[in-house]
């Protein structure tokens, strides 16, 4: 159910339409994260209005609550949330490995004890497929071990090891149908590992690759420089994912390396709490000289935040600590990245890219 | 700039037209609160979807922020809010009353400190009526002294001398330009001191007059008897607004004794805790037997929320403590009672309202 087609390259930068279960994903395409089945603060007709193609939701927190029996009871995910779009679920491996002292892995799977009550789950490679796969969704992650960053050889070996395995026991359990299977690529911050990573997947012959264990503690330049070697190393026929990567900076690196798909709480967190994502640079709405600002958040921006209020009455909201303050500012920074990668769309069609970049680039650099 | 007809009345319910400067209102009307110019959670958008036909902010907190000359220079309140219907303000003498030991009466005035920085402000009545006309509302209401109950007769004395005092000099201080004042009977639970206010106050041949005082500790019989009393006692020619009340129950009984304009936090208040206001009774979201109803969150509302998600998700987002969860049982809970007050004016129009009012009651009994 999957297909993937590029339609056309500028420099290194592509522009392509991957195609779905639930419908079609123009690429590049920036996802927002509705990690317990909503995009927090904003309903599927906001998505819809923003342009957001597919959202992402997380498999580690869906497992613990509502749980797979009540999705499945409900008819699945996208009835769950009414949201008729392509849904991406990550496979809570990274989610899991966070928790840190709460876990217990070995070569089979990882033991967990819920963040929420305390209880006792277990992840495996099929298990984890077979969830996302009851759920409906379009595509599925793989269960993968994610190191964090700065971490030593051995760490990182022993990572991609398991990785790799799981990988290969997820594929055999991926009942190939609706739901499309992605692999994702570890190594941390050693291209050796990285390689061997890559390599290992691709021989799968999955219908997509991300690019995981990056924006986890690295610089931006490491990750910048990751980023463009890791995408090499994947099929170019294939879609590429680069997980947990949201600011507009590293999303022109990204699409500038290749990458097709990003995803970041990054948007809606930073919207939650006042940072406003505008094409020339951000900025904190709770700022004083905002107060009797009667423009909109970002004058490069025709969203309905920004056709409809100021800067003046965002800033009284978030001072006044009012939730629509947080709804708005996440609407307006998801729309934000999603005129980004229409834009950037536009510029590799035309093959324009490396100007629409720079041009980008410059902006928000001057800003910050 | 006010205009009020009553089209028809049905035993003692009536069903009118108030035009204000930024529009007409049908009555009886339930006008949702936003407090600080946001009812919250809510856009101006979703408001107007919802049926809401005027919206009511609050003059002791838009004085403290954004203040008067921050909602001046930006074009005034309708213009702040992205609202462009009707607004009335309440006076502010509630809440400033309610500060209890942070303000001091006179007969001039009250002096008070903020609830924010405890800067010291103080409210006339010729500053109240200045500060809503110069944001523009279309309907002010006058600076009033409301007495918690219980309270003794030489307190409601004290109080009502003053309001009637405050309501001429307001009077004398209005502009008589786009904005229309409403005065504010009171008298605790005493009829003679509510008579004796409602006479005082009607001599000045305001455009509206509100029932105030009431819905502040008394018990619900006492308040449905003081309310018919009141209303009784006030020009038919005028609408009447019975403040601070929000429940489908006692906007029957209010309707009933007829009463063509209400307002309450109740239903957002209410909405951000989990309780749903449905037509056949209340009930609390997070309870467990809706995490597997996959019916709406009131069977006989066609709200947006209604249509598009079940009690199940709305659970499960409550449970998550998911902003989205507020922002939806909100939006459904004023629906609920647009749609209430809705029916109410087609049934009065048709001369049924005794038995449309029996039928709400009849069924909201039931499921208590």
């Amino acid at each position: 159910m999957t297909a993937f087609t590029v339609h056309s390259v500028s420099g290194t930068a592509r522009r392509g339409t991957l195609t779905l279960t639930h419908g079609s994903v123009e690429t590049p395409a920036f996802m927002p994260v509705g990690t317990s089945a909503t995009v927090k603060g904003l309903t599927p007709a906001d998505l819809r209005e923003i342009g957001a193609q597919i959202v992402l939701a997380n498999t580690y927190h869906l497992w613990l609550r509502p749980g797979r029996e009540t999705l499945v009871e409900l008819g699945g995910l996208h009835r769950f949330m009414a949201w008729d779009r392509p849904i991406l679920t990550d496979s809570g491996g990274y989610q899991v490995f966070s928790l840190e002292s709460r876990r217990e892995l070995d070569d089979d799977g990882v033991t967990f004890h819920s963040h929420l009550d305390g209880s006792t789950h277990r992840f495996t490679p099929e298990n984890v497929v077979a969830f996302q796969e009851a759920l409906g969704v379009d595509i599925a992650m793989m269960l993968d071990v994610c190191t964090k960053l700065p971490a030593n050889t051995a760490e990182v070996e022993a990572a991609i090891r398991r990785t790799t395995l799981w990988a290969r026991r997820g594929t055999a359990a991926w009942q190939r149908g609706a739901t499309a299977l992605f692999g994702i690529v570890q190594g941390g911050t050693d291209e050796r590992l990285r390689e061997q990573s890559a390599r290992e997947l691709v021989e799968l012959d999955l219908p997509g690759y991300a690019i995981g264990g990056l924006s986890v503690g690295e610089s931006r330049a490491e990750m910048a420089r990751l980023t463009r070697f890791t995408a090499e190393l994947l099929p170019a026929a294939k879609p590429r994912y680069l997980m947990g990567v949201g600011t507009v900076r590293d999303l022109i690196a990204g699409i500038d390396s290749g990458v097709d798909m990003f995803d970041c709480v990054y948007p809606t967190r930073s919207g939650r709490h006042g940072r406003a994502i505008a094409r020339a640079g951000e900025y904190n709405i709770r700022n004083a000289a905002y107060l009797r600002d009667d423009g909109p958040v970002d004058p490069d921006c025709s969203c309905m935040v920004c056709t409809t209020f100021t800067r003046a009455y965002l800033a009284h909201l978030f001072r006044s600590e009012e939730l629509l303050g947080p709804r708005l500012l996440s609407y307006h920074n998801l729309a934000a990245l999603a005129a980004l990668t229409a834009d950037a769309r536009h510029a590799i069609a035309a093959d324009r890219w490396a100007t629409f970049r720079d041009g980008v680039l410059g902006a928000t650099a001057a800003a910050s």
